[in-house]
């Protein structure tokens, strides 16, 4: 289970919202206006870190999610097969409630960590978010943007650049929270980090409501998601099959 | 665990896969070569239901993910607040190896039940695939299209209608199959989908490591994801986010 800040969730529900929103609509709008989330896209990043969160966040009362990018239209990702419109770009968005930055293979990773842009960005609407939060190597970008404290989450690939690049403690959990700054480990953490965050916007059971609706009883056939009990020779071969997909 | 058939697994791996898939290369353009994976996009489909699948299957050795509509371009979700571009349109694809129908809202699936371009279009595909899957709300389109049998899953809230207008029996379970057509649940469940048909193409082994790759260790931090334990007012609420989110 996760832990809630009373104060912060009750702030964020109902029409006690609009005040914590930045919102200034009355009762009738508030039903209709919600949390604004932002997903920052970028070459190369990984289809799933994004998508399965914006999934879920997409059905809190009144989201609106939108796909951002440095420029506005399609992006690719890192198999370069598939491409997620960026509907906005960080020009044209300067507040947030939350905002996400998804994981990518290396070269888009480090390319994001490195594109002065996206970071200044990133710094720029952290000010005023509720939650900022990552999914898989997304973490190492906000590292980059300076926003990483004490302890996060990354993907497991990932976990011993992550401490010896920015300091942070790596834990080994599906979603790590420090403050307002939310990690979540690789690809399909970002799917647990959504329904914790659907809790901490509007409510347990909202959230659990949420889960119900994307049918999310997980049951994978096998049981080798976890870098920590994989072999040294799955890990290697995970590693391959993403080197090779990934162009 | 899933049930493979050794003969056509063996078929669809390493160098014997390019007589199974039409391909005509020799070997050094076999480990180039993998499944032709088509995943079919309509206006109105959920994100996570193709996203989910996409992305594991992307890392399959070889592998083409192919985003495919009716006509090319961007595609709206079923919040109209994001789009994945369609990179070919269905006149454009004669042959898959795994075709892929994502579940949408009422509105997506109502109108591609209704559109002869698309099941025409599924039918002929269908012909000379090796697998032909569904996620979600999806199974009623291939229900429509005339190619279900038996036993099937899709969406929970849709299990009566499925009944009733295919006279297939719904079935509780994360993905069923019957012959090559595989349905899978709800939204998320395309993700288990996509580990049981990587071990259906590639072996088991690959599709560990395709778990893995994708760090999939679900710990969601609530248990309704499962509608045949939800309270009737879970249920209804999970209704009326999705109802409210989609437009």
């Amino acid at each position: 289970m996760i832990t809630t800040q009373t104060t912060r969730r009750t702030a964020l529900t109902g029409v006690a919202a609009t005040a914590a929103l930045g919102l200034t609509a009355g009762p009738a709008n508030a039903r209709t206006r919600g949390p604004r989330i932002g997903v920052l896209l970028y070459d190369g990043f990984s289809l799933l870190d994004p998508t399965g969160p914006a999934e879920l966040l997409s059905r809190l009362p009144g989201a609106t999610v939108t796909m951002i990018a440095e420029h506005r239209g399609p992006v690719h990702t890192d198999t370069r097969q598939v491409s997620v419109l960026a509907e906005r770009s960080v020009a044209e968005i300067d507040r947030l409630d939350v905002l996400l930055v998804p994981g990518a293979g290396n070269r888009g990773t480090v390319a994001a960590m490195q594109n002065p842009v996206l970071l200044d960005w990133i710094r720029r609407i952290d000010r005023h978010t509720t939650w900022t939060t990552s999914v898989c190597t997304g973490a190492l970008i906000l590292g980059a943007a300076g926003l990483l404290r004490d302890r996060a989450t990354t993907y497991w690939a990932s976990a011993s650049y992550l401490e010896s690049t920015f300091g942070v403690k790596y834990v080994s959990e599906r979603y790590v929270r420090t403050g307002k700054v939310i990690t979540a480990a690789g690809v399909s953490a970002g799917i647990d980090l959504a329904l914790c965050l659907a809790a901490l916007i509007a409510g347990e059971e909202t959230a659990r409501a949420v889960q119900l609706a994307v049918e999310y009883d997980p049951h994978p056939p096998f049981d080798s998601g976890n870098a920590a009990t994989a072999s040294p020779e799955l890990k290697a071969l995970a590693l391959q099959l993403l080197a090779q997909s990934q162009k």
